[in-house]
């Protein structure tokens, strides 16, 4: 049974296809840089070398094509056609209350998602637009919704609500759900692994830090916190969001900048964040080289944003009253080994302390703890795929 | 040398009548729950027991005049007329970044004031008519602007730019400012005092919980993050406030309850936070009451604040990579004991630890730390007034 897994995310899209009578994944690739300069599809075949293919990438629509062309390309495909696809996976960032599991796509689920667009405006149109294109090529392959929310439906009531009229949250179910939820959980769950312990005895944070980034405080396996919030833009800065402000902050720049509602949500998730401080770029990798040029202002952006995920991570061992385990995952967790080292140094108070030679190797599982640190800290490749993979099987059985 | 100082807050407010030859409180008193049911004044002559007069104060201009009637009055009060009074301090909310000191009061220093007002809406409108309300009356007599933001104004970049694009630091100076420094400083100094050390030696998480609450860390003397941002309104929930909140909340509530910039900024100011969530009350008498008696909303807003709370504390740990000291002060913090202890217990991986019994003393300076606790964990009550009234004395010298 061949399942093929999408993942969209705001600037990339990533997919495997899994053959799952074994787990092995036949094919993966990343579109990169969807609406930036330079984008490009890489597909990899079993441990064949991956294929870079340069190709404009306008939006998410482009990349699925692109996706498809590639997986039953004549040269570098996997399949013959999309009939072998037995199903597929999607990720989809915002199930709202209405989704506390996985669900298999009907019309009235996708009217849900769809229901879900004004609270993660840059998370499930790219979703849909893939449900949406595999649909139309795909009519009779079982689609099942993995939602990003679902991890996080464990956080106790202080943690998900706001301090506002009670009523805004039962008249719009205004509340802190969470992120990521796919990829805090299968790290989480592999760190036990690592360490030898059930995950049930275990109080762990998962930083997922990419373009996109939450902290997660894991205590005995369920999310008790995140980082971000009712829409993916409350927490850390992150490439193009700002994080957390001061609420009266979007109130002074609709006045000041006289922005719309639009206006200042677009200004708040597409050129704020480490992009905005930076001037330079959303792209980590972009903004650490102006950084080492001496820019001011990317080093800035650069310090803040490990200034305040050393906040979460502070913030959420007070919660647990205690950590075992800092999980470094996502594209800037797994392979920015200074962002790594800046986030960890100086949190020796509480046994956090990592070894500055194991710590440079990138991209790949390692505990990178100093012999004499009394808290792990591991860098774990995420994988959201084998994650929504298995996902779909348990829903379809 | 006698000095008046002035502390309007949102809902109450605060004078003293100092000697300065020997710092003695001549008089001192309050007027509380401005604007809500069952508002009076208090003073308090010398040894004197307090006098409590019922009385409708409708607004900040009805307390001013309340205080210098009481200060003159024959039977209660401690002076003849105003012409005794050498000078007056104000306690200021917002400086903005124009004012890194205090500042005698001229026609400059008050249109730099009601620059400010835009981004506290709540504080410098009561403490400008605090200023006129005096100047009016005593037009000679020397005046004093003492900022809570000064102290503040040590925070390294990374803990005050928000990530947002970076021309809006620039053309508006949109940071964040910190507030209630008067009485972080005061706090910070004292505990220092009393912990027989070098306040450069220390590490303190100032609490200052009443109305308005705010969390300060304290790196030998400085504060280096503080949880109020732009305005009083981020950081933790509070009386009215919501504290923080997703940023796109802000926007989603405009649009679905169709609100206009004035219209949310309300809300999230004063009908949010504790209010908010309990359906109660802003003031945390009354909630504790309501919990107490089995309310839900009740207990979870206490929860809430409590759990805020704690979040600020972990994260102040996580920045300065210790903690010697945990103050509580200001209404709340000085005589909550309930609020003290769910705060406080649960953080004995950081060492702190409290004494049951001792916490339960109320409204007086006390190291409420448990025998083995590593960390101090002390209750001590601001005093605004004096800390503005050593302030007014250094400027005008």
């Amino acid at each position: 049974m061949k399942i093929l897994v999408i993942n969209a995310g705001s600037s990339s899209l990533k997919y495997q296809l899994i053959d799952m009578t074994n787990e092995t994944v036949l094919a993966k690739g990343l579109c990169d840089r969807i609406g930036i300069d330079n984008s490009f599809i890489k597909q990899t075949r079993g441990s064949e070398d991956a294929v870079e293919i340069k190709k404009v990438l306008k939006n998410h629509k482009d990349a699925i094509e692109a996706v498809i062309s590639a997986l039953v390309d004549e040269k570098i495909g996997v399949i013959k056609n999309m009939s072998e696809i037995s199903a597929v996976g999607h990720r989809v960032v915002h199930g709202g209350e209405k989704f506390n599991s996985s669900a298999v796509i009907d019309e009235t689920v996708m009217e849900a998602i769809r229901e879900c667009i004004d609270i993660a405006p840059l998370h499930n149109p790219p979703n849909i637009i893939g449900i949406e294109a595999c649909q139309a090529i795909m009519p009779n392959v079982p689609m099942v919704a993995v939602f990003d929310t679902t991890f996080h439906s464990s956080m106790p009531e202080e943690a998900y609500i706001y301090a506002l009229p009670y009523e805004m949250y039962e008249k719009y179910k205004i509340r802190r759900y969470g992120f990521h939820g796919t990829s805090h959980k299968f790290v989480a769950e592999r760190a036990a692994e690592l360490l030898g312990k059930p995950l049930n005895e275990l109080k762990i944070i998962t930083c997922h830090l990419g373009n996109g980034s939450s902290i997660c405080a894991v205590n005995k396996g369920k999310s008790v916190d995140t980082s971000m919030g009712f829409t993916p833009l409350q927490g850390v800065a992150m490439g193009t969001r700002s994080g957390t402000i001061d609420p009266e902050v979007v109130t002074f720049l609709m006045e000041k900048e006289d922005l719309t509602i639009k206006g200042v949500s677009n200004l708040l998730n597409k050129k704020s964040g480490v992009l905005g401080v930076s001037g330079v770029s959303s792209d980590f990798r972009d903004v650490q080289v102006a950084s080492k040029e001496g820019n001011k202002r990317a080093k800035l952006a650069l310090d803040i944003f490990c200034y305040d995920c050393k906040k979460y991570i502070g913030a959420y061992i007070a919660i647990m009253n205690g950590v075992d385990a800092i999980v470094f995952t996502a594209g800037v967790g797994e392979n920015d080994f200074n962002i790594r080292e800046r986030i960890a140094n100086d949190l020796d108070f509480f046994g956090i302390k990592i070894d500055e030679e194991k710590n440079k190797i990138r991209g790949q599982e390692i505990d990178i703890s100093a012999e004499d640190a009394k808290v792990r800290t591991l860098v774990i490749p995420t994988n959201e795929e084998l994650a929504i993979a298995r996902e779909v099987l348990r829903m379809l059985k």
